[in-house]
């Protein structure tokens, strides 16, 4: 069984989540495609840096990430950083021929994510962004529900991203130190710089099948911790998804008796997307851990030829550049289309 | 005790509703403010409404409204006619100088609701909007909390309307016959107009103080009945009510210690808005019927003069502009203002 | 269509609730089997009786319960006492011929239900006793399922009647006044006796087919209303009931597809149980009111003769005891059994 | 920062999950107690158990027990072995000076869990049995506020595991081979052995203190998965908890206005117990995983002398007679006292 290196830069939050992942991931899937190992950890000091090394499990660490980018050993280059720094990085590792795994969003704008998006199509590399909950089994089952049409044409689509922190946005590799969000302190005393993020928004979407949407998201609602939901109707059923309940997912079929019809809770497990992996007892439950395990399982599926990968920087691009509408669409007050886009998938 | 004759127009789904109203509303609320009398109903058939007037009480049936309307001893008029009538009707009731409940949505325009708010006005009659959801203890409770400033300035709505129902919106006055709106039946033998109402809908919101929000409706949402729902974001907390749940109150406070802290499940009893008039034992629980209950003793206790009743046509009349803004923002694809109205409160 | 005249005995919050059922059920069942008219209603002063007459709309009114049950016009007594009285009462109307509805619990004793049982079989007359909660629609689909085989064998049952109340049983027609319960009142100057019931109670079962089970009460904990449940599993699905959202049933069928077996939340409206003559419209919901309604249809069916009423005095007396025999297992801490009973169906 | 050597025996579907906790414990729990190292696995074959060292991550391994046991690097020893194997390997590892944690249950009886308790008494090692749903955030907040009196003196207790599975309980150490226990394979080919389980219980509790309660247990409920429940009733107050749903508590606080008093959903997160070192960020969710992760951070406090482990061998085999008298007292038809006993904690 292969072993892969894998180099992380971004020793925070996401950095603990992913290396988690690395450790667990072969545990879980086994055989597995590789094994990865956790050669290089980068963070904004030397000491936070070798502290992530031992907390981590790392072989070596870093202050500098053009290190992580130009080692010879590493084959995957992790970029768990602030916003801001993932594009340049990106670009770098591509052009150093490494395989990609960036956390969400991809880029702060379209045309940052084009960049991103060409440097690793042209690279010929596997790219993946960390959009980790789409991992959770409950939505894999959505999914799987749609695509063998279970509940018929889609005909519309809620999403809401609710919740009650008003964090500060500083990240880790701007203040430094393991596993720091500020989130996580529910005193007063985490510094905190201002906020310049919107903290909620609502926006109205059309899809391309006719079907109508909308999008909500706060991060001003009391008593909401991780309220991430969708609802979806289509011709023959519909599904209802909550994260903060995400071991279950609400599904009505259209065709059951009238006497017997409603949601169904069906409570992932074993004959669900990725159950024989987990956990194979009943609802023992996932937890963030897990998203993030799945999600490396994937990627290394693909670094070894066996899968393509989903979703790619073609996708990161596409969704920054609906992100891009929605921002558009808000400051002249009217409807922004965004037509398909045509990319490449990270090689797999 | 004083006794009042009521005369009602529409033997339908809805002219059942009211007539339980007429008959429990002592029996719930006592000493009452007086007690309704049912004189004189009226459908579209002369066998049509005598069979409505057997079925729910009434001493007398009509086929023509306009008896109603100039009958003598009627003191209130009631109308549970389809839509397109309740114009006509209620603008000749008021010329006859009769209070008037009538039912939700007022009219189909706001020119047409403002008709029908001058003509009451000006009689100088009691008048009401039938909007009895609004009478569910769980809702009058949200109320209680946000007038009370226990969860802080408002900063987000939304509202959404969600079922799966797709029945022919012909109505009983049309069709004839008591108890009859089609939705009922959920064979295929119900018979069928063609669908004129939307199927579905979003719209955004922005209030004048600020805050914002969104509605949606569908009822094409296979597995949701009648999921009416609303959650308020506040600066000192949250509420969310759902009518299928209409027992029931989630509210969480901020005050609330950071270990104690989460949705509160409300449920109503004596405790709380109408609690002690309805069943004074802890969760025998509230239907359809009990919020017309409530509802008829309001406007019977403004009839009386002892308070003015709330939602009035001058309210009808402000939600059909903000209907018809609704409209004219999708048709133009544009926000659309709608200012304030200052009306006058129906005698009280 | 036949009327029916009926004395009720008792002003108190049942009789309130009954009061309600005969004005409204044939608004809601029609045709219906027969039109119940309120005669005469008592109380325990002159005082109290007369208020009551015309709160609830009956024509005549007294303080000496003898009365109604002589009263020449009158074909039906019901019973809205205190438990105490109910014995008495009954063997009385018997005796005079007439039909009888009475209150739960039939009596207070095994032995007492006997001679109450053993006095309605004897005058042929039509018994009932108001179980009324079996007529809510989801109780009644529950049993439709286990009746239609839907889940198999039932294997085990459990049972949980959870309040919060510390209510002084102290009764209406003891203390006088119309819908007197004491229980609504959340202050401290409701006028209490001792409290003389237990408190808190769990029970084990066995069935005769082999199944096991339990059952617990309590007025203790705090938090819980009207938490009415039970939990039965079969060898082919799994039936959960809470009174607290009575609404809904949830239903787990085992023959579901393994990807998508789960609980199903079914809304009970038009498809099921009473659906068509109750709210034709989904998820108007049902509230104590409907229950009490549903069961007065189903006495005034068997009363013309339709159809055999349940549960029945014989139901009653059995369930009573199965009370003794509790009573009884828990004073001498062993297994009590309890044999099969032999009983006459009110005539139908 | 001291490192810690770990032999496992056993390398089935709890192996999993405790090899997980060892790789994951310091990423979470920074500084940690110790560091713990992976490095002997047993197996019931040198094929399994060689498979198992490569997946989790230990340095060796072996088919025979004795050498783990024996291993002079070895300080903490794993038992994650079928139950009859228990009390051998507790035994012989307390003689070797281990520190011992050990599967639940801690052995088959009573009597057996005695020798166990006094051989590591004796020994004056660290001991612990894997109880690990204490670990739980919502479990240890519920324990939280009964410390702190915030639901007053208890009265009743009751407590359910209702499951559906009916699982070949063979074990992975007898048939051999990794993370296998037969029940994560939904199609009929896993090898079955007779099922000599109990499948259904149910026992009613007296406590000393004079609350009551029951305990329920199935593994035959259709669409109960992991459904472990309490529900607790205190003179202050409810608190109600379900595995299935386990990042949420339901605390109702007697204290609370009548027209606010609710049970709330505590969503556990950051400020509640482990929540700091867990995600900090609100509702990621635990699964499995993080239960066992927690209590390997509690056994290495211990070990390293921070403070007392619990539960310990002496919980262990109290819970033992606890189940010896329930199965007493199903055999008697009588109730089983079971006193108090006094016990010597883990060094710690």
């Amino acid at each position: 069984m292969r072993t892969i290196n894998v180099g992380l830069i971004g020793a925070g939050f996401m950095g603990k989540a992913h290396s988690l992942a690395y450790a667990a991931m072969p545990m879980f899937f086994w055989p597995a495609p590789a094994v990865p190992h956790r050669k290089i950890i980068c963070d904004v000091t030397e000491e936070a840096a070798a502290e992530g090394a031992q907390r981590y499990g790392f072989d070596e660490s870093t202050a500098d990430w053009k290190r992580v980018v130009e080692h010879p050993d590493v084959e995957v280059v992790d970029i768990a950083t602030p916003n801001h720094m993932h594009a340049e990085i990106a670009r770098a590792a591509a052009a150093a021929g490494k395989h990609i795994i960036c956390e969400k969003p991809l880029a702060r704008t379209a045309e940052e994510a084009r960049t991103m998006y060409e440097a690793v199509r042209d690279a010929g590399v596997v790219h993946m962004v960390a959009f980790n909950y789409r991992r959770t089994p409950a939505v894999a089952l959505a999914k799987r529900y749609i695509d063998e049409g279970a509940i018929g044409e889609l005909i519309s689509f809620r999403g809401t991203y609710l919740q009650d922190w008003s964090a500060d946005p500083e990240s880790p590799l701007s203040a430094g130190g393991a596993d720091q969000l500020g989130t996580g302190r529910s005193a007063g005393d985490a510094p905190r710089g201002p906020v310049d993020v919107d903290d909620e928004m609502i926006t109205m979407l059309r899809f391309s099948n006719g079907a109508i949407g909308s999008l909500e998201a706060t991060r001003n609602g009391h008593g909401r911790n991780n309220f991430l939901t969708f609802e979806l109707h289509g011709t023959e059923g519909s599904i209802v998804f909550n994260y903060e309940r995400r071991d279950e997912l609400q599904v009505c079929f259209a065709s059951d008796g009238a006497d017997r019809k409603g949601f169904r809770t069906v409570y992932t497990g074993a004959p669900h997307p990725y159950g024989e992996a987990l956990w194979p007892i009943p609802a023992l439950g996932i937890g963030y851990g897990e998203t993030k395990i799945i999600e490396c399982h994937d990627l290394f599926q693909a670094i070894v030829g066996q899968e393509a990968v989903s979703p790619d920087f073609g996708d990161g691009y596409q969704i920054a550049r609906i992100s891009d509408a929605i921002l558009e669409s808000s400051a002249t007050e009217s409807w922004v289309s965004v037509p398909p886009l045509e990319t490449t998938p990270g090689r797999g």
